[in-house]
């Protein structure tokens, strides 16, 4: 039986400190309810007494039937001076009635009576009464012990004596903060190690790590620390907090159970981890790095002809783990790097008996080569790059033929309708000609481009732009910059990217709009013809 | 004296392979260049064998006048079959006519046997004839002992073989690979240990580290290596490679160098490490994830409010190096968390009487909030945030008074002028209405509101746009998104960045200008009336 790690996910609180995140109420209770569904085992939700905004979520969290996690609150210990019972903020941590509570508290030295100016020995009774108090409330009580790693170099002794007031003061775990990010995996490892022998608790008793990432090891280091006997992770699941961000728990949950035996979530729920991280970043309206490990869109991506070619073979060969273990997915991408293989095998999908050394592959890879010079990037364009290959084989007619645009922008202008388009375009001999407004000139552009269309391709209708991203990708030159819009369709049944790039924002989209339709319509007709897409 | 760490940075070779990147050859030479300056050993600068476009860089990097590092060309051990003098990619080897060559092959049993389908034994010739031919041929000879922690795992007795087959045959160096990047840092360090006194080379013989972050682990592996006797890193500087990223330098060599006492580069070149890392992933066009260990935009940004307070008191309280070090800066960012403390700050370098308690502060503070909601962010606007705070103070009036623009764009179109702006404005009760054309819809707005305004105000002429975002903030709603632009401007004096949020890029984009040309006019009033901005 393997030893189980606990998990406790701080993205609700130290996550929401990271520079450009910002949780709403409803926010905070999705991704409450997806890491409990992924199964850590204490979520710690917001700091009741800093931040009046997460007193309303705290009441509506208790409505929520939770399967796997505890929720818990953080703060501190009360403050110098005062009744830990009369501590505004400590009550507030009550109020907020969870069956966990977090507080942190100063173990470093030079914190005591620098930065908090307090006598060395009230601080150990503020740590003392508060977990005390909290224990007389019947609240499961972890001590933070903020800045551990760098008290413990500089005053081993007070550092442990912070530690010993929590285990006294009745606390059910410990867990050691390298706050600042600075320390090393084998100083953690060393650390605990010494810790362990040093502090009044029984055998079995729960330390913790808590890891941020200035030094870029905050994984390393609270695997080490799991090595060392913690059994307790602190992190965020995918590695958002202050500064550097605090220890990526995407990664280190994987690191932990996959290839060393440890058990910390349900395995059944590993595979939805992948979900789990990116859903979290799309609420956060924070891009999850493509190479983040395990995770990452990147992560199990071949590009070098070598490698795409040894994965064939054997995906262990250049693969850590397999992918689908925790719900990510081996990705082949077309670039000049990825060498003819994988360009092959994209164009026998529209046509099947082409190979390698065929005089089609050579056309389309020059044409590859031509577009990427432009600016155009096709390793998130599947769409666009299957139009590609098929206007080069021939296996494409246009739909339409433009006659016109015109867009109108002014201002002041009313609202719901900021541009104005006009469009007119040929489809067999016949002309049409329609306008629509919309907000702003490529919303317009859109909508009308649509609306003519549906006039003699009723599946039309049921093309929705899912997506649209706007890459700036020479800045420098502002606003004549060039840019590289991708927009993502979908018709219910499949998604498809496409691609424009142009110095102007409206050519850019247009192209990329052209593309998505006319790939619907390709589409279509290759069920109807072809019998495939 | 410290241990010297020669660092081998492969930006242009194993960070060429990370999806999304592709360098042109003259941006390779910037780099290298770049490289150069910052003082690393080696730059393993491309693979003549597989990719042609590296011929060209070969034949011009000659040219350049390099005071620190060497350039490296890449390549593989020669083919199975063949006589090492007449393998093609040996060829273009040795016709780079580089002073370094570094070279991988197989230390995975595995990996010969099913992979490139090789006798055990003849794979070990192609490492002894390779080594030995290149050193024949005047290189310095690196031997990248390719996926050897898997390689030692299954078959330690093969994976020592294929080492000293490489050491027999010549080699100068011999870097051990996680190819997969799947080791944990115990494990690097133990292997290293062994390894070093299993192999049959003399007392100093350098052995290098060559990590992959596919656990994230691929720093802490590196420093863990040279805790065990490593005397070469390699790894690429902004950490960008092939699937996770290769080993981050621009951590690592600070790890090294500030914390551990080793000799990576030139103290004094230590400060240009974070913009050395920028301007890379500026060529690349990647952002640098903010997070980024020491050289990223928030690695010392501080936005809770007692972690601001504190670091007032004293920096080393939340941050592990001086910022300073590193050629990086601390951040402390207007928003909620922040607390007063931040918002105060600011708001003293416009009104200097203003203190927390100010009722102007409260009214500031809301409606930093409501812009927040809408979607502004000021954590990088600091421009726009003045203006903000400008506006609730009273200090602002307006500069001009927006009659109608009219913005048009349609296709076909001619170059140049893909879009026209008419603009039309009253200063001072002098009407004055122009028009431009541009690049796109905003170009075309932005030159004719400047060119309207230096009427007026002859300073604009000096005012530049030097870099323009778009970001798509719920892009699910695809062409009717909600999108905030950011607008940096530069007078040659002061750099400062502006913030628009709309549905409507146009509308988003002007609000930005509108703000930048402000502040530029209130900044040169400030120098005439106040003596400062």
């Amino acid at each position: 039986m393997s030893r189980h790690i606990s998990i406790l996910d701080s993205t609700l609180r130290d996550g929401a400190q990271a520079e450009g995140i910002s949780f709403t109420v409803q926010d905070k209770l999705k991704i409450v309810k997806l890491l409990d569904e992924l199964g850590v085992d204490y979520i710690e939700a917001g700091n009741p007494g800093s931040n009046p905004k997460d007193g309303e979520f705290f009441s509506k969290v208790k409505e929520l039937k939770l399967k796997n996690s505890k929720i818990a609150a953080f703060g501190s210990t009360r403050r110098k001076d005062i009744a830990v019972g009369n501590d505004p903020q400590i009550k507030a941590l009550l109020k907020a009635d969870t069956p966990v509570t977090v507080f942190f508290g100063k173990t470093w030295d030079f914190h005591v009576t620098e930065i908090i100016n307090a006598d060395l020995n009230e601080n150990l009774a503020m740590i003392h009464d508060t977990a005390k108090f909290l224990k007389e409330n019947n609240k499961e009580v972890i001590f933070d012990a903020e800045h551990f790693f760098d008290g413990y170099k500089a005053n081993p002794g007070y550092a442990l004596a912070a530690v010993n007031a929590a285990v006294e003061g009745g606390a059910d775990c410990i867990a050691l903060c390298d706050t600042n990010g600075g320390a090393f995996p084998d100083d953690v490892y060393s650390i605990i190690k010494s810790v362990r022998e040093k502090i009044a608790v029984p055998n079995g008793f729960p330390l913790g790590i808590h890891c941020h990432n200035d030094c870029g090891m905050a994984i390393a280091n609270s695997i080490m620390a799991v090595s060392a006997g913690a059994a307790q992770v602190q992190g965020t699941l995918t590695g958002f907090g202050e500064r550097c961000g605090n220890a990526n728990l995407s990664a280190i949950i994987p690191n932990l159970q996959l290839k060393r035996n440890y058990n910390c979530i349900l395995s059944d729920n590993m595979r939805n981890l992948t979900y789990s991280a990116r859903y979290i970043s799309e609420i956060a309206n924070v891009r999850l790095d493509y190479g983040s490990p395990y995770v990452g869109r990147s992560a199990f991506t071949h590009k070098a002809g070598m490698h795409i070619d040894a994965v064939g073979k054997n995906p262990l060969s250049f693969e850590h783990v397999n992918p689908e273990s925790i719900g990510n997915a081996r990705k082949i991408i077309a670039s000049e790097i990825a060498g003819r293989g994988a360009v092959v095998d994209k164009i026998r999908r529209v046509k099947s008996d082409i190979d390698k050394n065929s005089p089609e592959t050579e056309a389309i890879i020059q044409k590859l080569k031509a577009m990427e010079h432009q600016g155009y990037q096709y390793e998130a364009a599947d769409g666009g790059f299957e139009l590609l290959i098929r206007r080069e084989l021939g296996q494409y007619r246009p739909f339409f033929e433009l006659v016109n645009f015109r867009i109108a922008a002014e201002r002041p202008y009313l609202p719901g309708s900021s541009a104005t388009a006009m469009i007119k375009i040929i489809v067999g001999g016949k002309t049409e000609i329609t306008a629509a407004e919309g907000e702003g000139p490529i919303n317009a552009l859109d909508k009308a481009l649509r609306k003519a269309l549906e006039v003699f391709y009723p599946q039309i209708s049921t093309l929705r732009l899912s997506d649209y991203k706007v890459r700036v990708m020479d800045s420098k030159e502002a606003t004549a910059s060039r840019v590289r819009v991708l927009i993502e369709s979908s018709d219910g049944e499949d998604n498809w990217t496409t691609v424009g790039v142009s110095t102007d924002i409206i050519e850019a989209s247009w192209i990329a709009l052209v593309d998505s339709v006319e790939y619907k319509l390709i589409k279509d007709l290759g069920k109807l013809f072809f019998g495939g897409g």
